[in-house]
């Protein structure tokens, strides 16, 4: 068994998994198979919708969450990745049932946003209906006395449905023009920078189309995960 | 835990194990997150090189493909794809340590070509060294009575080398047309068909840059999962 395994609780939705994946092998510095850092992925798509648990009563993801970290756990990950903004509502109870750490994307995110551009004093947020509801960033920029700017409820309405279309494979530029322009119009509002923060985003937002920053949340996780192998490398 | 899940013994290289993930989400019918299928993946970029071991009498492989393949057993894993065609070799040996049986790419992208073609005659093939030494190609197209072409040795070594650079992180025009070219030569000689026998040359070879037909062993192995799973899907 290889040390130190990167855990990646996934299928929230797949692609964002393997966005995650990708991205994770992308900031290793490797010239050959050998230097890579080895990863164990559950990808359970089957854990109920986040939003729809947070924001409409819908059936509770908390026992598949559970489960899969525990199986991660289990077959010998060190530390879990959870590439989901919305699933980090749950994080706390998660890791009161496991023995090994779990990234926390959305305070990475903070973090390396405060640190890149220590004076920042506002930020804008797209994610889904559910990762708004349960003030997970809210929480984060609280913390760092950053204002936090959301959508307003008819865009936060396009949003949602645009993550949808994400999720149902629709990648066309329509798509990623609901994520543009919303992100424009947060910065209109004084955001310094846009997060990307629901995982399906980054697979549809074009940084090149928009002339405002934004914050790529799995990537932020992806070099947390592999910093954290890395400096166990010996 | 979910009754089916695809189990995915990969690292080798971590990139193919993320392209053949990608090509399940790709090939599985979805509208949302639920409709996806669950995968297990194990990807060890520490297992020693297959094409060194084989050819070279390099460090054996076989101990940990076998501990891959138990963990992702252990883990609720149903049946086991392994994307990497020169690890093949070990298929039968890893096969007799566990209880879910394993897919096998070579075989399945065989009884591919001859279910699409039944007339074809010979076919090429690009792949390792490791691969070609190891026979497993030959002995499955023998066994449909199709001849099999591989690259002069001079080409060989271009392959194995562009292989290499794959893995290293390099994607330049240069490497694909290094097996375009070397299968255009293979098609010269009668091949019918050119098989993308190693899970990096898909992630470089550009088939819209080719006139000749060539076949992704990655994406038949991808859709002979998504058929396990959604044929027991109910």
């Amino acid at each position: 068994m290889p040390e130190h395994i990167i855990g990646i609780l996934g299928g929230m939705g797949p692609e964002a998994t393997a966005d995650l994946f990708r991205e994770i092998i992308l900031l290793t510095p490797a010239q050959q198979d050998q230097d890579h850092i080895p990863v164990l992925i559950y990808s359970n798509p089957k854990i109920p919708d986040r939003t729809r648990a947070i924001a409409e009563g819908g059936e509770d993801p908390l026992p598949l969450l559970i489960q899969g970290a525990q199986v991660l756990e289990r077959a010998g990950a060190g530390i879990l990745a959870v590439p989901c903004n919305t699933a980090h509502h749950y994080l706390p109870l998660i890791q009161t049932r496991i023995g090994i750490p779990i990234l926390d994307m959305i305070a990475e995110t903070i973090r390396d946003l405060k640190k890149r551009r220590p004076r920042m004093k506002a930020v804008g947020l797209l994610a889904t209906t559910g990762t708004l509801r349960s003030g997970v960033y809210a929480a984060a920029c609280l913390k760092h006395r950053l204002t936090l700017l959301v959508p307003e409820e008819v865009q936060q309405r396009q949003i949602q449905a645009a993550i949808r279309n994400v999720k149902g494979g629709q990648r066309g530029r329509a798509i990623g023009e609901v994520f543009e322009s919303i992100g424009a119009a947060l910065v209109q509002r004084g955001a310094e920078s846009v997060i990307l923060g629901c995982t399906e985003i980054p697979l549809a937002f074009d940084s090149g189309k928009v002339d405002y920053p934004s914050t790529n949340p799995t990537r932020v996780l992806a070099q947390a995960a592999v910093d954290w192998a890395l400096e166990r490398r010996g």
